[in-house]
């Protein structure tokens, strides 16, 4: 009876996927011209949506960034619990106020207490991933194969990812444009090339 | 024939799933600024959300309770029938109401009908989930490992759930902090550590 | 080669189930007071969404009963081919219309326009889906042990479920009342326990 | 330990099933009528909706096209790996704008700008998708029994289909009905029976 009863990722996997779709898809619903566009307003009506465009790429990268970690997370991970369910749902709920960190700051950029919340937003993000990913290694849930190295590497990578999300809340106060500069880092970090992403892979 | 046909539990988890993500995600989509935020009406605007904020964040932990129970009650049961089909979504329509009461409690906390239709929306979701569980049990859907006792316990729990519910439709009235009191006591029953818990598991 | 590139059906469900739980769903989302709800307003509040409540709680059974049919179709076919994609994403366009013609009629319920429109989605709903079974039946794409008799039972019942509803859209002009006794036909009758049901079933 | 972590495409299909199912239904949802309707404004209001109601029907289509091609392309697919995971991120990106272009296109048809940045979003589109599946073909993923030749067909209609939205958008100053055109062109090119499609599919 254990059998059955542990295989219950897949499940876990599915729910998520269907709720961080929905974030990362429904976020481009704000992206709407308020009012009827005609040749004499569109141009400044497609300025303004500017700043929530921007910020909606933005979004769309970082919540990309999570799924394939996500993704790559529970392709490693044998078997679920309850407690693993409740650190996915604690995940997903701070992923889920990601569009109304996304919305506050599309609507006012230049408004340090927008970048600030966006920041908070996505530091606790990234703090229940690393609760997360702790609880898996803590109870032995991966795979045999997964070196125990691989996972303090991407565990280093996590603490730096808080390190700047709190370090975009405190200096956007200073200047917005140095918590933008810290927003486009973390995606940055993700996309290039590094030894750590083949051996979590391999 | 018999044995395509009867397993299908995979497709129904798979709609649940996506009803309830949908259900638990766009909740958040109303907790959005009202006018556009400026330095001066940014903190008057962010209070005017707490009560939203509060009730989505109640609203996500249930479903999350609810999400977790169904999924491992689905995980127990070997194969489907039209029935259980129909008790499904049974319980996803009074899942579905869940963000209009969310939203009704938020829009005015202080408001008694608002905490009792809320109450009333839970208390049919309670009683919808009971009826699904008994249902699967009657026609012993289930594997054969999972106990009787277990089953029982578990419904003992799911009737502690309705009476709550029922006390908080009837002494909003009175008082909304009762109501709201009784609101966090079952994510708080479903949290704590509980010999149940284990036997259901195992 | 033609296995792996046959046994296609999987995704298909998927994502028909991803679509069919954004239909049933989001409509709830329409359930909203317009104004901040007060003791004095609340009544009357309440008392202007009933239509859309009967609205909603009528279109989810229907969508419920067309998820049942879906689900079993595609339960008992064996493979499929990029037609059968296409005869699936005519259906879903169709029922993919199903909240405007809710919200339509729930917002004006004694508008005869609004009962026929709603009618005739629900009925290009019923055609997309007969015109699907009928290609899987012609395409012999059932899974060997499906008898064809109960096939000629269940489009039978397509047929009286299309009639119902053409029904609806022509007497809606003479009173909407009658088009109303129509709709809540068609549930009835995949609620009510036959014979058809267990062939199809067994 | 290669085996696990190389299976992964169900994963990408669920999640990208969910975005595009997303895309595909919440677009009916700007399918609404503005005031209450009574009977004497619903055919004006109902005529109103007509340009948003033709560009929900070819944006389904299209989105239709494009997931039956993204079926077609993963079911061919063995194994991913991370990049693969952000080509199709890519791809989801620009289709989550597609909800934007039908908006801004519904509201003022006649709009030529609306044209254009419709047909650039689909072209965008269209990019990412020869992104994706140049890549597959590079790194060999697909099953060995896909030809190349079926292969350099797909690409080509591919490069045809890009050309046909460049059109769009360069043509659209000149006139839209041009453009509308145009748009019909591609899920009619995908509609009629070719040797390509055959080739693809065996």
């Amino acid at each position: 009876m254990k059998t059955p009863l542990r295989e219950s990722t897949g499940r876990i996997e599915a729910f998520s996927d269907g709720v961080i779709a929905i974030i990362i898809t429904v976020m481009v619903f704000d992206l709407k011209l308020l009012s009827v566009p005609t040749a004499d307003n569109l141009g400044a009506e497609m300025l303004k949506l500017l700043p929530k465009a921007v910020s909606y790429l933005v979004s769309f990268m970082m919540i990309g960034v999570m799924w394939v970690n996500h993704h790559q997370l529970f392709h490693q991970v044998r078997h679920g619990d309850r407690r693993l369910l409740w650190y996915n749902l604690l995940l997903l709920f701070w992923m889920s106020l990601i569009p109304f960190g996304t919305n506050l700051i599309g609507a006012n950029p230049m408004l340090w207490q927008a970048s600030s919340l966006y920041a908070m937003v996505f530091f606790m993000c990234a703090l229940a991933f690393m609760l997360l990913r702790g609880y898996v290694v803590k109870r032995e849930m991966l795979h045999d194969g997964i070196q125990r190295r691989a996972h303090e590497r991407v565990q280093r990578k996590n603490r730096i990812t808080l390190g700047i999300y709190l370090g975009a809340a405190a200096l956007a106060p200073v200047s917005v444009f140095i918590a933008f500069g810290l927003f486009l880092l973390v995606p940055l970090m993700y996309f290039m090339p590094q030894p750590i992403v083949h051996e979590t892979e391999s």
